[in-house]
């Protein structure tokens, strides 16, 4: 059985990002089949009552779930309800919430300060976190106080911390009395990649609160803040309609986000998607002078590739980003098609030996 | 050709509010043709653009177009850009803005003070605003500062400011120097029960900012702000990502506000949703005792019924709410069909008389 | 011994408020001799170490103070201790926390709602405190939730509540899990006037946070936020300084409130102030036709007068504030001196009873 | 005549900063001297107004001012004048609003980014500023978007812009459209230092709001914030009570920063300040293998000292901080008494080289 967008000549040729491309055919259609009769409103109808019990299977523990239309709130929010303002929140210094949400996280929080650290590959290394962690606490009268760590799973580099990464960071958490955020707006790539429980990455980073992405991986502008703390859901719910999140014919974000957990397609979307990433970086190492800036872990690939053959590329009309460290960053969705990337790459290769 | 939501008997019954029905199926079947291919994110797209020019034809002259997920969300965000900190907003008393949005204007605006103003039929009463306005100036050094005055068309009492009462409000803002923000929430059913272009509501009230409600009359969670000034647009941008309202997939919310503008689908759908509410409350009125708390302008009605017809009512599966002032609230949207109810309602007049 | 302001004319007629007055010259004396050799900023020093020993001993247990600059920052600050953003605080309608502080209290919690509810003799009524609270209750989705109840000790129309009172309202916050606020400004003029330990009135209201005033009874711009909560001192450290109220040179602050205590100097400069308002009080009250639109509990008379004793006065050069309920009020310090009120008060009954 | 502090032993030993000292003698008389009869509060008195006019002759120009009883709330209400939330401040990594200040410029100005940029000796290289804006001013979906730069002058190592400097980055400001903020805690020892009028400095640097100090150089909790512009005194006016800042007995502040200007007291003190860090710098420059990590441009020195020395000066009593770089910080203030220092400097000397 075909999905029509495989067929699609835009996934043969757009690596920009994994937010430029469709809702799952499946996702889709139980939309329109959910689009029938009146449901309560806010949240209080049953497809939302059917998606805690969903995330709650899927985390093997009892979780609460809060489906919020971007990225940047179910990240702020999130944030906002395990620091304070004058408390510090720290970061890799790639990660979005250091830079990349245009002050979403200051704003939701009421002005904590976000503090970056640095570590290899786009994770926290846990030694520079614990020193700038003690700088801060060295003067409590001067300084921001931290509160709050957020990992980033999978990294901005495509990276994902591995489950005794995530212990040693919640070790750190634990003793500097820390709580653990995580930014999973790739978690589904993460989780496939790690080839682990998704419990299991929550258990091992003792995670309070999660962003848990959708709409990078097929759904239709739905991502989801998981709380992991009764307490903190209570806080929650206060502040869902308060910060404008709360969604009022909510069945439509909580269908796709049972869908998508249902049979596992959100892995199988991600298994893709990974899947797509680690052709296309075969194809680009098999390429002299080519070389990755990062390992591949999920559905990122960061060549550093010569002039000539971002020329070769672009004007075969592929779309990628150029980006730091003097590499470029090809995204994949479950929906691209590598074929044509990878039949290039051996076509610039060929040409390129014949010309050597 | 049939929509299938017309023979739903929900919509036979439940007139609890107009959010808690389903995505035009017109709207649905142009998201499930806009599901293909790739776009850009964030809403640099294609259909984005189109929505620039939808709206700016709509309101006959050029505005920019925000959609946010919320309608909370449209006011709070819009409000921002009119107030600051330490500054007053005055509102009807009944709005939503006053008490029914959980501290979200509150918060979006970092601490404006909402004022409540008085006046009949859920309007600001102008000279119970100006007395309000003038006593606020009179204390510079502790009151909080006027700054917006935003006016709820159609109001949560379900009735429309008409043109020349929306020009004695604007008068007086510009007397007093207030920007004046309309909450439209239920915008399409009082430019419908006006009968009037929606350029001349927002001339006649020299409104800044709009929050254009879709969700409530056929959209799924999608509002749009509507800002009528350059410079007020360029600091929407600027607020738009760090306020956690900006779509990345900001095409499927785009499509649905231009599918809505489209042969006047907004309009008829409100006009359905008007005509069902008018016939309920001619059904009322025939009713012996029956009279209504206020006029019908949209989509709301509010008899002031007996317990007898109450319970009568309920026990036959009808959904409604009970409302202040005594009466209740029944909702209609445009998937309402009213003549079981009309029947219930003849049936229980004749059931009376004969018992009388 | 005398005290220089004592033959100041100023204090013979200027009743408009207790915040025009001067320094205590005990306490200045000893800002003088306070004013020698270096220490620790920041409230690192030694006075400001003796001050926290001095007003524990005063409330009879441990507590935690923290000097502030204006009575606004102690309220507003303090608040900020036990509300969210996106929470309410109820207070009596009249109180300075609702309307005085432009803008104050929402802008420190970061958009809490303040509540105001109703009461005679500005203090809360019980049932109607009850009442909203059950009501912002019965819709968590909509309404922001109340989490403190801000009590006005004197209240803005100088009353106290007693310890009865306090029990009551107490009990109420305990019921409905709030938090209790004392906004304490003229907490020296309602202790005196109770006749109480100041503990045992912290105690009846089950007080978490005082703001205990300063500048209105003596001292030089320096209130206090006393805080009788470990861990809110905790918090209440970690936001001194991010709210610009941590004094860098603090010990000439804490000097002062040490030495308002000592002897106390605070009640007896209350007592004072109080006993001249009775005279004041009593003197109206033996005029015909005059009365008192509140009992007097503390420094402040709110006298209904004719136009024609207005006048008269107004001729004779007092300075008094217009008030509500058609009131005149009348505040007095320490350093009032009414002789000359009491001798004018008398000539008009004389002139008003010879030509009647 | 006298002051007492003169022979004060403290002011021999204690260089840790110059927040530990004293209230100028001149300013503490005419502080007890206008202690007398009653003024209208919240800055509505005589003096306050007598303090507008002396600042505007002290600049040469109208400006407003406004006292304040911190250097943090000066800088970050300051800063709140002219950043929104969701934009960037940039300063220089040094400058205490970026990371001295407990979160005080985030929360009051709503979630503000504080940007750092490099430069030596503590001053901002225009040339890192300018990549700095245009880097995030390119992506302006994600990045917050820079409104404001803020000079520290004295900067944190103590180092002076001069005029040329200042007219440069002040062309950099205007060219991207940039207000610029002075943070000028020590604003008179830096216009000491560069000898020239203090309105030069403003006009250099196209200054709209400066923090002017005052504590730190003899005033009694009080630095000021000075407006050069009509309209952002308008909006400081309306946030001056709502964050906590209007002080009721105003006139105790006002008549300190009109003291402090009158016959150049401000600067005669920064003069004595900063001629006794020359003196503690030529004395360490004496000493073999000592260096000063800056340039001494005001009242602060950061030798680089051997471990021996550290000891040597510790044993003897001498206070002071370690600082970056490995240097240690004195600072002096108009008390400071240099003597014994630069006694136990020479000992130190020919003890060492003795012993070599």
């Amino acid at each position: 059985m075909t999905s029509a967008p495989a067929h699609d000549r835009h996934f043969w040729f757009d690596f920009v990002s994994d937010n430029i491309g469709v809702v799952d055919p499946t996702v889709m259609n139980l939309l329109t089949e959910a689009n029938t009769g009146t449901a309560k409103a806010y949240g209080e109808d049953q497809l939302t009552a059917k998606l805690q019990a969903d995330f709650s299977k899927l985390f093997d523990r009892q979780v609460w779930v809060f489906p919020v239309s971007t990225g940047t709130a179910a990240n702020s929010l999130g944030l906002s309800l395990l620091a304070l303002p004058y408390s510090a929140i720290l970061c890799h210094e790639t990660a979005h919430v250091f830079n990349r949400e245009a002050g979403a996280p200051e704003f939701f929080t009421g002005g904590a300060k976000i503090v970056p650290v640095g570590g290899n590959e786009g994770k926290i290394d846990p030694d520079a976190a614990r020193a700038r962690i003690l700088e801060l606490k060295s003067n409590q009268r001067s300084n921001t106080q931290p509160r709050v760590i957020s990992l980033t799973q999978l990294s901005d580099w495509g990276t994902a911390y591995d489950l005794s990464e995530l212990e040693q960071l919640a070790a750190l958490a634990e003793e500097c009395k820390l709580s653990v955020h995580m930014d999973g707006a790739r978690f589904a790539n993460a989780v496939s990649g790690l080839g682990v429980d998704p419990g299991k990455v929550i258990q091992a980073g003792r995670v309070s609160v999660l962003s848990f992405g959708g709409t990078k991986n097929g759904l239709m502008n739905v991502d989801a803040i998981v709380v992991f703390d009764a307490e903190l859901a209570a806080e929650m719910r206060r502040r869902y309609r308060g910060t404008g999140q709360l969604l009022s014919k909510m069945r439509f974000a909580s269908v796709q986000l049972s869908a998508y957990c249902e049979d596992d397609l959100w892995l199988k979307r991600a298994e893709r998607a990974n899947n797509a990433a680690r052709q296309i970086a075969s194809a680009f190492e098999s390429v002299d002078g080519v070389r990755l800036a990062m390992p591949v872990h999920g559905n990122q690939v960061f060549p550093i590739i010569s002039d000539d053959l971002e020329t070769f590329l672009r004007s075969q009309g592929f779309l990628f980003s150029n980006w730091e460290l003097g590499a470029k960053r090809f995204v994949c969705s479950a929906e691209s098609r590598v074929e044509t990337l990878l039949e290039a790459l051996l076509q610039f290769r060929q040409v390129s030996q014949t010309g050597s």
